[in-house]
């Protein structure tokens, strides 16, 4: 999805994908992070603040609402305003449209100098890494910056993950060299196939395109097996909806031949 | 390398590989995995327990006047019998000849089905996750089935180790279905890239090469640098030695891009 200043066309652009994807199938969709406006933690503004709002919420109220006539789960990324703090959470709607709960992000990049000055906005995420028992599916959700982090896959496998959704929002430096932006991209959809692998369970990763001041958002949303195979990819610089079938039953025929959450020595890694 | 059942012969050739790498201008060598002979794991058999010996002990007794002639480090993968068990035990040889250490591999495949019957003959590391200071730098040892565990690069790394070397006898099933011959080799290398990514940290893996019985050793050892770039990549079917010029200066100049470390949230990680 490519956003724009117009959080109202956002939030309609974002309703016709998902009325769209339902129609073909999709009982779990995935909405890129912060979908609901321009990519704001490239400079620091305190205007944006105003972006954030409460969950439950004006825009949980929307999104559940199209759940539950769509019979779907949706996972929406809000900017996340609590009594006392700023999070940037995921939320997870329900097929009944309920609020099955919520994830905050727990890695803050604070990166002003290339374009994800995130620690102005949001606090860390308090909620740990809780998982979600859909009717298609148990699921875990991380946001952005938690794909460079193999514990947070980890933790997520461990608790009963079979998908792992990562919402995103990353892309080129406009004017960052040629060379260095592709080793990101590259490394980018590596380390999320090695959830994948590491873990064997599906991951999906799903980013935003267009340029947005400092940054060209690489798209390419993608979906893993267990095996780190990519199902489907999306375009660099076009808005697609991917629908990718998961066959969750590949989890436990990977995990016969590769049994690698079982053989954790838990006993050696310690508290680190 | 490629071995055979003639146990000299196979140290003839590493000692040859290991000098003429060493005449390039090589500083760390380090030999696949088990490099003294065939791969005996692809059955139960007690008469390969006589391949077992001590450390320190004959082999790194040869190894350490390489290491010491030639003013190199060398890491070995030997099969160590110690008062009253078995390993799978990688041992670094210091430019003075003298042993530095040694790994003790700590996750063991337990996987006749795939000829992958470790537990046999091998008990499971008890040594942790040591780092090796190297007049070259510090260094870490993984061997083999390791390289699937994220924990264990994470913990090298967070002690210090600027290099992951993980000496590996991995090949496809020569019955084995092509489509996951091919997903497995692609998931070895992109699992190993991933450490060098999540933790950035120079990665280098080094396989055998050869058909033996079930297994057709997949060579293509490589080495990756902290962004997960492949600096140099050995023949999947022949015998080729790589001599790879890694900067470490380029570990920090990553980690101030990517500081993955510095923004772990090991309160949340727990005991897992």
């Amino acid at each position: 999805m490519k956003m724009s200043a117009d959080l109202e066309a956002n939030f309609a652009k974002a309703k016709d994908s998902v009325f769209q994807v339902a129609k073909k199938g999709a009982q779990v969709v995935c909405l890129s992070e912060l979908f609901g406006s321009l990519y704001f933690c490239q400079k620091e503004d305190k205007k944006y603040f105003e972006l954030a709002e409460s969950i439950p919420g004006p825009s949980t109220k929307v999104l559940s609402q199209w759940a539950k006539e769509l019979k779907i789960v949706i996972i929406a990324s809000l900017y996340e305003k609590s009594e006392k703090k700023f999070y940037n959470t995921a939320v997870v709607l329900n097929t009944d449209g309920g609020l099955l709960g919520k994830y905050r992000k727990t890695h803050i990049p604070d990166d002003l100098e290339h374009y994800y000055g995130e620690k102005f906005y949001f606090s860390p995420g308090d909620l740990g890494t809780p998982v979600f028992k859909t009717p298609f599916g148990t699921i875990g959700v991380m946001v952005c910056w938690d794909q460079w982090y193999p514990e947070g896959a980890r933790m997520l496998a461990q608790a009963g993950a079979q998908v792992i959704f990562y919402p995103t929002a990353i892309g080129f430096q406009v004017k960052g060299p040629e060379a260095i932006n592709k080793a990101e991209q590259e490394a980018w959809q590596i380390i999320q196939r090695s959830h994948a692998i590491a873990n064997n369970v599906f991951v999906a990763a799903v980013n935003r395109v267009g340029v947005e001041d400092h940054l060209n958002f690489w798209g390419t949303s993608f979906v893993a097996d267990p095996l780190g195979r990519i199902l489907k990819q999306a375009s660099i610089d076009k808005e697609e909806n991917l629908v990718v079938d998961c066959d969750l039953n590949l989890i436990e025929e990977v995990r016969k031949d590769w049994p690698f959450l079982s053989c954790r020595r838990s006993d050696l890694y310690g508290k680190s």
